[in-house]
């Protein structure tokens, strides 16, 4: 089926395998060289948005994000966090239906409620999938994303600030970082999605209270100075973490 | 109208109205005599819910939990927060329309997403008032909570680990409380919130760190003990904080 074809079968059948009037968007953050990046979508008729999609009849709206991750990333199992509902009446100005007229009755029409997921990968892991609507996937830094449709650069926006915040409340690190890394490394993913200095003894100390890491033998080697220690996650103390949070407040 | 006749056409007619198969459902907290509560109603057929409501066609999905909230309470400019949105298939199973024949279409035999949001609300300025489906809409201790319908045992779970969340992000106690309280007051709105007892003077120490605390002239009057300090919020400062976090963590 071509994809003009299969575009115009969306628009006039598509509330047959999906449930209108509610979507997903996701967030999916990587890091990489110190730079947090978000996945961007370009679809055909050139506009740039989040990777998105629809829930299917018989499929919960968190298993629909979980499915979109899985399209656009390769990647199944990753930290996904349903961060917000967005829900103006008018969060979809400027929507168009190309290749159908405009007197085509079509449920893509009607008004729809977003649920926004935000995701975390290993940037080196991903192999990003445009969908069958775009040419182009690809990742942007996160000082650097153009303007979007709708309203998925408010989307944006508040995923990272419930990234920020969650660092108070869970460990980040497992899905960003390669499964042996050193202090510094981490402490680069904290201050690059904090987008600010930390100071080193109190993020180390900070870092080793949680009890997640596990100092291995070997140290990194390659640098012109002494060579810093390999950290990795205890994965059992790392999920039980995610489960009870830190505690860093009360 | 009559509330059978009014039942009906909210069934057979109600998408006129409202967005079908998007609703809001809130859990509203309250503090009083050391309980954290939560607003339920009972429909006039019997079962427990909590208060909710459904989506204008102009309106945005958070301006209808305001407006939920102000018809349960009386209450406008209360914290309410979006947390959660509720999107399994089944998660209305045991739906029923009453009043209507099984065979009649309704916009309401469809599946529905709800988006969840809690409110924290001062105990003493709300006057519980039902909505023309329930004929009682009362406090009940978080503890107490009954078998409600669909996934709202679940919202009310959810809600609760969210506020316990916020705690280390946000102050709370500006909705929850009366406008002047005592240390002692406060401490054990975090303590019924959080469920565990905590350290006193660790809570002051940190309570009065934030800065958002101003400590009044009176001293509380009435008990045996030595009199307590009064507090309130300064309001300025704790908006501040409710916009910028309170940084425990990182």
């Amino acid at each position: 089926m071509n994809s003009e074809k299969q575009l115009q079968d969306f628009f006039l059948k598509g509330e047959q395998t999906y449930v209108p009037r509610v979507s997903v968007d996701c967030v999916i953050f990587g890091f990489h060289s110190d730079q947090l990046k978000v996945l961007l979508l370009r679809w055909k008729e050139g506009r740039l948005c989040l990777p998105g999609g629809f829930v299917k009849w018989q499929e919960s709206v968190d298993d629909s994000a979980v499915r979109t991750l899985k399209e656009r990333t390769g990647l199944e199992n990753i930290y996904l966090q349903q961060f917000h509902t967005f829900g103006a009446p008018d969060r979809e100005k400027g929507k168009k239906l190309i290749g159908i007229p405009d007197t085509k009755k079509s449920w893509m029409r009607e008004r729809f409620i977003s649920v926004g997921y935000y995701a975390l990968v290993e940037f080196s892991k991903v192999n990003p999938q445009p969908d069958w609507l775009s040419d182009e996937c690809r990742w942007c830094d996160i000082h650097e994303v153009p303007r979007l449709i709708y309203d998925h650069n408010e989307m944006v926006k508040k995923a990272l600030e419930k990234l920020r915040l969650s660092l108070n409340d869970y460990p980040a690190g497992y899905n960003l970082l390669p499964e042996r890394f050193t202090m510094p490394e981490l402490q680069r993913l904290y201050e690059t999605i904090l987008d600010k200095p930390l100071d080193r003894r109190n993020f180390q100390k900070k870092m080793l209270a949680i009890g997640i890491l596990e100092r291995l033998k070997e140290r990194k080697t390659g640098g012109a100075h002494k060579a810093p220690f390999l950290y990795r996650f205890d994965k059992k103390k790392y999920e039980r973490a995610m489960k009870s949070g830190l505690k860093f407040g009360f």
